[in-house]
């Protein structure tokens, strides 16, 4: 039976078995999405204590893909292999351009499995593809899984807070570090690296995050006992790498004694949960705001003689209904 | 009656009277959210016809608020006078930084009201609070009203989208172009600047727009009659600005002459209606995720005992009545 053809039963079989051209296979289905996709991750449960998911971002230009390829370099003498997804949201071009690159510096007998993802120009869309892709990976048997964005935003946010471990790596100077900050990085970021360290300012840039730490710290980070470190490297040399592999090791490690492993897995499982009936809201209303009667209702709003407060409350009742949830519903 | 202890309805009278005071308190109303926000966009409907709504935005640095300043300049001539709300989605802390600059480079008696805005932290309110405060602006006599947001992202293409005319600024070199076309602005752009086009690189940035755009209307652009003028501009001594002013009333001309300013107009109104859904949404969501037995449900998910889509099919119910839709909805 060819790849293409085969059921998604099959096609988990041969990937759990390790072949990873039906690895591969899973995740072009997973990005696809519809009604196999959906196939895919009903048959693919995310196994308690499975692979580390680490999430790795931050600003375009400051070498995130040089990183993970040494990452890789590090990982790779160790069983089981890791696996690299690289996300690109805003853009279907570059997809293949990055995986090329990759390849190129990896090798090909690294062991890992590189992929580039893309949203093909519908961003809700990665954010249901991306944990599905991870739940293949881990069934495959991929350890660690690593999540690579391009660009700071909330896109990127959301997709790293739905790691285990997230690295945000920024550059010195060019002011990445306080656009990290204001995208909201500095919240989920477990390992910060500055990378690019032999240029100027390198100092400088640790010394910043350093004081947005200690203000964010301040101000009620979220976690008390856990400080995430900041790892000077250059990924062109490899000088530092180890440090960052060691250390988002010994976050895994904090997360598992602490008891946080279970909650960072609980935040995953509600952020999926949320992102699927985001999806469901999502394709409701615009069936709604469609409709030629809404049409009308829309048209009023615009001439001024219904206010925008008053439409949506006449339209709310057709999306979420108040009164199912006051009147508690039941799960188990 | 104090400004602060006046009552929404006197407010309002008084900002339509040409009280700046009162107008300001309006906007710090619909800044902070809640019921009196609400209440202030329930008592200043969009009259059809009003003002010119034009959204500005490009990458950080690209001399927004220099050209912002120039274009003030220009329209301050004129009646009725302009305002300028300045969006910063990021960050609360820059706000007043941008509104400082700004009252320099103006002066205080340009006649131009100008204010900036910032989330608090909370992403979502920004998208309710600027059609709200381009409310107020407009029935207080303001015209145009020019939105600027800092950045290039979701946040910026959303406010944009809901402008009349939307001019997207770029600089020579720095891939500004290409970012701005990654993030979706080229779909929405209306007008192209090319500021510090003094810089090294103005002609090829303009080539590269021209390119992009060239690309985009074989792909499908949405307007194939209008094609989105390319300017440069030197913000700092006005070279090119009175070119940008025309431009902009050029494309409100055209709007109106082809029937698309209600096309727009409505957009604009399914915008803020959508938003408002999507903020009952988000809390009803909240709500359901926070609840007891939805935790345990969760945690099943996390555990791999209940699949995502399992779980999302059995909460959707309690959140988007399909049924409620099939039964067909009636708004008149």
């Amino acid at each position: 039976m060819s790849i293409r053809g085969a059921p998604v039963e099959e096609l988990i079989r041969r990937a759990i078995a390790g072949d990873r051209r039906s690895t591969g296979r899973l995740l072009s289905l997973v990005e696809a999405g519809g009604t196999e996709a959906e196939r895919v991750t009903e048959l693919t449960p995310s196994p308690t204590g499975g692979a580390h998911i680490v999430g790795i971002t931050g600003p375009p230009g400051s070498g995130k893909s040089t990183l993970v390829a040494r990452l890789i370099g590090v990982a790779s003498g160790a069983a089981p292999r890791p696996a690299v997804l690289a996300v690109d949201p805003s853009s279907p071009l570059t997809g293949g351009a990055i995986l090329g690159d990759r390849v190129r510096m990896t090798g090909v007998d690294s062991g890992a499995f590189i992929r580039s993802m893309a949203t093909r120009g519908h961003i809700g869309g990665l954010a249901l593809a991306i944990p599905g892709a991870v739940r293949v990976l881990e069934a495959a048997g991929f350890d660690p899984v690593m999540i690579e964005t391009v660009g700071v935003g909330q896109v990127e946010v959301d997709i790293t807070a739905a790691a285990d471990t997230t690295v945000v790596v920024v550059t010195p100077g060019m002011g990445d570090a306080v656009q990290a900050s204001k995208a909201g990085l500095l919240e989920v970021a477990d390992v910060f690296v500055v990378n690019k360290a032999d240029r100027p300012g390198a100092t400088g840039t640790r010394r910043d995050l350093e004081l947005m730490l200690e203000l964010s710290h301040v101000t009620g980070h979220e976690d008390a006992d856990y400080r995430p470190p900041i790892l000077m490297t250059n990924s062109l040399d490899g000088q530092g790498v180890v440090e960052v592999c060691e250390a988002i090791i010994d976050h895994r490690t904090y997360l598992e004694s602490s008891g946080k492993l279970a909650e960072r897995r609980h935040r995953r499982a509600r952020f999926e949960v949320a992102n699927r009936l985001q999806g469901r809201f999502d394709r409701s209303l615009a069936d709604l705001l469609d409709s030629d009667p809404v049409r009308i209702l829309l048209d009023q709003v615009a001439a001024g003689t219904v206010s925008p407060a008053a439409a949506a409350r006449r339209l709310a009742q057709h999306l979420v209904p108040s009164e199912a949830r006051a009147a508690g519903p039941q799960f188990s």
